[in-house]
């Protein structure tokens, strides 16, 4: 998420401009050989791709929020007559390293809507690509059996290169400390859905805001809506960087970094608690131990919270939020979870039929 | 299996008491959020889960036997049209340690009723595990994208934590040491469908008697029938444990020990003969070779059974079943192994939409 | 591919036949259960499995590649309405070695015709083969859990094996340094469908010709037309070998070995490179980068070939073919592996319901 990125978004076209981009399978005919050909990786991507939080303006996000919503409906209608909303589409999840938790969201996702799934756990160990096969080669090769490929990768810009390779929809599931842009919409998603609203949000973000991409690519979306204010509240260690506070100022977004997290719990609607992730200290393990014990999310935090707000976590959590809370009504982390399985479904359908 | 827990039967309620337990998805809204707290362990589990073969009384097991042949029609009707029982509905495979034969069986289960499955085929390196995150909270994220949830771990109790926590129902695939009740069920189911009828049963229990949870389970439940007889045929190191002979005894089960398989053999029923777990005996190696060749059913054991009487195996067997007994059609294996089929089938349907 | 094996095909049947052989669960009754019983290996094979390319007369070629053309409508016609041709039949793949390239063409073809899939990505780690199960046990279990097998094992034979223990149709995925008779299939369907033709074809085998099985089932296939000539362009210490020649010259096909690829390539229609397998090589690994520097298929050799001719390639490739040539519309070798799944929905059609 360079701050060059951060000018250059990606904006979804309107609705009726879905469909017709999607050529599910290149006819083997001569004519239609050249769409085999690599376009440069510099091309601008094809819209009809998901590959970055920057992409979304407020009307894609509007929009998509909307089918989530939509999709409630469809999960709940499911039982005895399946969906037929993308029936007959095959949907290819290609892990290079294993997410059980996002896997298994998608899969629900396009289950859920009447499609079908081809699995593959741990495409790091896929034969071919052991054997010295290029990600466009395996891309090429598996565009061929699906209508749609969700890619885990453990490199940076490997969704981008997937996308400009195929001929069918790529969605990013998360390419190593890159983007994981799916994330990012369920959370923006989860605050609308649990407050009603997104201007004039108060968002606390607590935790590891150095490393953890979702609270940066969170920070960077609030930053469409009009009136927000974020709150940050982490270990020295482990700090927001500056390229997000930059952006957030330049788009008029107030901030402010605390070190006190019930004053801050007091006036926010949303606090985003974050696991520290202890394998980015290294050998560091005293620096872990205490920036992990500094701000964690109980009762005591909960007591000071408004009525109205509530706790966010992407999980896994381990004890940054005690398990006391999870009784509260205002801890949202399960609900949040289960937010991303209305967003794919959401985006499963945008990207393969449409509205 | 502990002697406490054979007074503590769970029995499934009358038919009409499953369906209205179903609360396949945890609605956001603020109401229903207490559900997602998590209910003491030591709460009485929620009737509708499969946790452990002690649950089931004798109504129960002729209920689930009763769908299970029903079962056999489904299963053999559904070429060129799919049962629609379970459309819609989707199951979670969760398996921490694998068990290829169990995940297939309940897998093949669902998809003949016409649901769906989504797969982990190792979530033992589930990331969110890898990193810290609870059973508890795993399964609170799993419940969101399906409608029953199939566990197999390697801790003896995690499926009853599982249940605890879980608003939809979890079948206990093997928890460790613990429990395997479906694995229980097809026992007695088969001996059933073999023999017809259970009261009056002979059966001679072969092998290791004190690490086997499946012949453990089995002398439980068929204790729970009228003029039982079993015979003990196991070599010394491996001799079925006091607490299950005394249950035996306190049900007015008549069982013996013997070392004579022949004779046995010759006045059984049924032979259920099972594997000698070399992984048991660690270091004493030649205590493990003494004991796998000291009871081996062979033709000449054939010769002796009765015309009507089976032989069953949990599966794998290594040698002590010979290859030669398998044409035999008191070889009754492998129709054992199918009826698993049967018997998953059948609990999917009534955890799900009841009779 | 032994010498003795090529005199004795094992034709299809003529249409008609395929559907009786189907008995897709051994009955439970007694009179049934011989079907149990291991026929013995040296028995010929039942029809109705797909177990090695020698298999197939021109007559089932031709059917096979006609039900394959056919496929490709049904899969084009896929999206909105799931083609029913295979409804409720349950394909297991036993994987005991990755491949998820074939694992995925093979998985996509059954959910393309409506048909459902059981998985197992890594069967080597099969609980029960870990614990020392025969093959034929797995097989005879997994056959009660569906209505066909599709096996990749490691081990040269397993899938004759298998196809004389099972009662349902088996396909052979690879096994080991054996058969990969799909594979077979769809590179000469490939030719045909490139090409429009096989009798009078014109075909270089470029790269590995010793170790590469693909290149010898090819070569045995295509000795099937008429005036058909080879060109084998290969560096010394991977040559083809004897066996395939004299079956060629017995054939009656024109073969001959060149070390001038550009002058082979001029005159051919179809070049079909491979990739030099560096494992082949053990410690010589100055030998394995002499013999993969030496014939690369490059613009160069392009601009010799005729505009008719195509280039193919198994898959992966690694640098045998430079990556500018993959936008000539004459590189068929995506096309070539999109023919997988055609191939493989012909022959899960043909042995599950017939034509």
């Amino acid at each position: 998420m360079a701050a060059a990125r951060a000018t250059l978004p990606h904006p979804l076209l309107p609705t009726p401009s879905w469909r017709p981009q999607l050529k599910p399978f290149p006819s083997t005919s001569r004519r239609a050989v050249a769409a085999f050909a690599a376009p440069p990786l510099t091309a601008s991507l094809r819209l009809g791709d998901v590959i970055e939080a920057q992409q979304f303006d407020r009307p894609a996000l509007n929009e998509i929020f909307e089918v989530a919503r939509e999709m409630e409906a469809v999960e709940r209608a499911s039982h005895g007559s399946r969906s037929r909303v993308l029936e007959g589409y095959l949907m290819a999840t290609l892990f290079y390293e294993p997410s059980t938790r996002t896997r298994l969201s998608f899969e629900a996702a396009m289950r859920r809507l009447g499609g079908e799934v081809l699995t593959t756990e741990n495409a790091r160990e896929f034969s071919s690509a052991a054997k010295g096969e290029t990600l466009e080669d395996t891309i090429r090769t598996v565009e061929g059996y699906s209508d749609i490929i969700v890619l885990r990768h453990f490199e940076s810009g490997a969704a981008r290169r997937a996308a400009a390779t195929a001929d069918i929809p790529v969605i990013n599931a998360g390419d190593g400390p890159g983007q994981h842009p799916t994330q990012a919409l369920l959370d923006v998603y989860t605050i609308e859905r649990e407050i009603g609203r997104l201007d004039g949000i108060k968002l606390g973000l607590v935790g590891d805001l150095a490393n953890g991409r979702t609270v940066r690519s969170l920070a960077y979306l609030i930053a469409k809506y009009e009136n927000v204010k974020i709150y940050f509240v982490s270990p020295d260690v482990v700090k927001m960087k500056d390229d997000i506070k930059e952006h957030l100022t330049s788009q008029g977004v107030e901030w402010e970094e605390s070190s006190d997290l019930l004053e801050v719990a007091s006036k926010c609607d949303v606090i985003y608690q974050t696991r520290i992730q202890k394998e980015r200290f290294g050998e560091r393990i005293d620096q872990y131990e205490a920036a992990r014990g500094k701000y964690i999310v109980d009762k005591k935090v909960l007591s000071v919270m408004p009525k109205h707000a509530v706790i966010m976590h992407p999980l896994p959590r381990l004890d940054e939020i005690t398990v006391d809370v999870d009784s509260d009504p205002r801890a949202a982390y399960f609900r949040q979870a289960k937010n991303g399985l209305y967003i794919r479904m959401a985006l499963l359908k945008l990207l393969l039929v449409g509205r």
